[in-house]
């Protein structure tokens, strides 16, 4: 059986000129996907009648089965994706009156009279369904058209959020009762660049051309995304759990984590998760060896700090920083010695070593992290180039340097360094050999 | 004359699936309408072939005269970009000698072996011209066909930015001659909520009708972007510059600078643009009066130190920062008394006044800002709440604290925490009124 295919449209002016980012997009790309479908497209477009009407009436063209639209049912007669989709389905729009009936309650509910666009929001194209707006004012609805499904969602992120939960996603999945759901496994690799971790996942699942491979990309992370629909969801799993396996051994201790997802995951969950798989391990590791995290930075000049303490309950572990970016702090706050400093530079293996154990003596902490490197632009030279960053890792009795040359710019290298920093920790308290290259100091 | 009608592709799966956010798209929009044209729609499409083709030949039905295409130009076999334009085109593919030599080249000088796709990503439509990428390998193209201009860019946004600026803004300025440009003026407006700055705007220029509005908002930040095309661009600028004289009234201390653009402003400088305007502020305000600058952060937790030092060459003013997330570092490391901590909690005046003042005396600085206050989700109380944040500012002789309660979660709370604690240190150098409530302590 071929695989459904879907379509996103988001309706505004203001998404196409890049002046609002456009929220739903995304969101309504992995409802779909979460329901079976693969996704072929997504369309922003402006709120112009016609240009809406061409969309749908092409998605009718190209047999889409599924056309998720977002935006323009608002009041204001710049909101024409009622008139848009009804002309691209080529049938007339009709009253809602149970629709009507409610906005109408919900105005004098405020003591607000009905405003003179509140009638239009309550159309629908003939033969449609009414999707009731349990945060918002404009409902949407859905309709058929022979093999297509449409459903119409306000633009408001919030708003179609809740009608997705408690309306749609219900919808779509009793409908999809013959639909296969596609196999996802999202597995994510630390300290490889983002062609190395390329290489390994193709050559070693080279036989598996079934598998449709995602590669998404930060510095220092790469997130390797693994999807399969077979020919029924068990065996597709199956599949997908034999590719996990393999791929195993070439990522080795890069591999961070593995989830899998399917019909019991909720798409919305992952949307909005801003949890931070690295910093998470680096909190996980320390359990049992180290109670408290402290960290002291000149190249990454806080980021480190920024990056953990975004984790909510961060507090728990984190007792602080100290972004050393001239020398006198590195002295006056960490203890860094000036004959150091001056024998070796600022950015050496020694000075990182004597950061991270001046700051677990300062700030009285089970471990510590630090970084100094070269971010540039400025400041590189043919020994020490733009790049090249120590990291020190100390704890108890035991602390470990390593050098890394890092890709890019500044912002860049900044961020490998932060990731390599925490993913060093890791390694450190885990056992397991260092990520950069082990320094002779 | 009708104004030209664009539209931008973005090809990739990351981007239609959502789990990659689309960067391209929005500079490319911005770029179009900067030319003089009028962006109708936005694409996103997975690498399919057969859908790139599809779309190309559409935009050839729909007359449309600029199509900005990016992605799908890598020397893999999922890059099949340059095979759909072709096939959209009704064209074949030609290779292009000359930017062969030059990929055989960079890699020899690596001493790397040419990889097997690079041949690929030399081919170009036939008669379309060659765009070569300065920070990347993968070159673009731009080829016409009948009235339509259409420019393929690679999808990485370095390198489709700076294919932009060096060879892509150029060639469109050039061809462009008889297209009116919009003239635009940028403002910057700090420490006043979206929604504030909307009434602000909105109200002062409602007789203004020939000016379209933008709002780009951040946390504490918006963009407002104030664009014109009159019967003249003589006329135009005129009018342009009478409602940002008109603006200044209302948005006041908040408004921290103004960019104008046109034919002569360079789009891809502000767009690419990684410089910050209020970290730029506060060292520009810092000169004559103060030389270094320390911070002190809690509940930013790094954030702030990290957007000082993302500015390239902030080592000159900036020396150092600490993070004190657990009491006992506000204690050790910036002389925070103890029982201050205990009679009047870590979140408050008291305690954002002395981590200023602690903080310059360790890190030595002139100037120092700190930062304390409930980011969440937990740890708020009814006195306290989640988005309670004290922001000190201390110089010689002088400190100034102020409360903020900012909305949003975590994240929120922590950007709108840093961006008002560097606006209250503009405003102190300034002689500008606080930003937020003045505290008696």
């Amino acid at each position: 059986m071929s695989v459904a295919r879907a379509i996103v449209i988001c309706v505004g002016d203001e998404l196409v000129d890049g002046s609002q980012k456009d929220m739903n997009g995304p969101l309504l790309s992995r409802v779909a996907e979460e329901v079976g479908h693969e996704v072929v497209g997504r369309l922003l477009i402006t709120d112009n009648r016609h240009e809406i009407a061409r969309a749908i009436s092409r998605a009718r063209t190209d047999r889409i089965d599924l056309l998720l639209i977002s935006g323009g049912l608002g009041l204001t007669i710049d909101d024409l994706t009622r008139e848009g989709v009804a002309d691209g389905l080529g049938t007339e729009l009709e009253l809602d009156p149970e629709a009507l009936r409610r906005i109408s309650e919900r105005y004098s509910e405020r003591g607000r009279e009905l405003p003179p666009g509140a009638r239009r929001q309550c159309m629908r194209p003939e033969g449609a369904q009414t999707l009731p707006n349990p945060v918002g004012v404009a409902p949407g609805f859905l309709v058929h058209d022979g093999p297509l499904t449409l459903i119409a969602l306000p633009g408001v992120p919030r708003e179609s959020e809740a009608m997705l939960e408690r309306s749609v996603l219900p919808a779509l999945r009793a409908a999809g009762g013959d639909v296969e759901e596609p196999a996802i496994a999202r597995m994510l690799v630390v300290g490889l660049r983002e062609s190395e971790v390329h290489t390994r996942v193709n050559h070693c699942l080279k036989d598996a051309r079934d598998i449709k491979l995602g590669f998404f990309a930060g510095s220092g992370e790469v997130e390797v995304v693994l999807c399969q629909s077979g020919p029924s969801e068990e065996l597709a799993r199956g599949d997908l759990s034999a590719a996990v396996e393999q791929l195993k051994g070439p990522l080795g201790a890069h591999l961070l984590e593995i989830r899998l997802a399917g019909c019991a995951g909720d798409p919305m969950r992952e949307v909005a998760s801003e949890s931070d798989p690295l910093v998470r391990a680096v909190r996980d590791a320390m359990r049992n060896r180290c109670n408290t995290l402290a960290v002291a930075e000149s190249c990454t000049g806080g980021l480190l700090a920024a990056r953990i303490t975004k984790l909510a309950g961060s507090s728990s572990f984190f007792v602080g920083g100290v972004v050393a970016y001239a020398n006198h702090e590195k002295e006056a706050l960490l203890g860094v010695h000036e004959t150091l400093l001056r024998s070796c530079g600022a950015v050496s293996a020694s000075v990182a070593r004597a950061m991270a154990e001046g700051c677990r003596d300062t700030m009285g902490a089970d471990l510590a992290i630090s970084t100094t490197g070269i971010a540039g632009p400025a400041g590189g030279t043919i020994d020490k180039p733009v790049g090249l960053v120590y990291v020190a890792v100390s704890q108890e009795g035991e602390t470990r340097v390593s050098r890394h040359l890092f890709p890019g710019e500044r912002e860049s290298v900044r961020r490998w360094a932060v990731s390599s920093a925490l993913d060093e920790a890791r390694r450190l308290l885990l056992g397991l050999p260092l990520l950069g290259a082990a320094v002779d100091e």
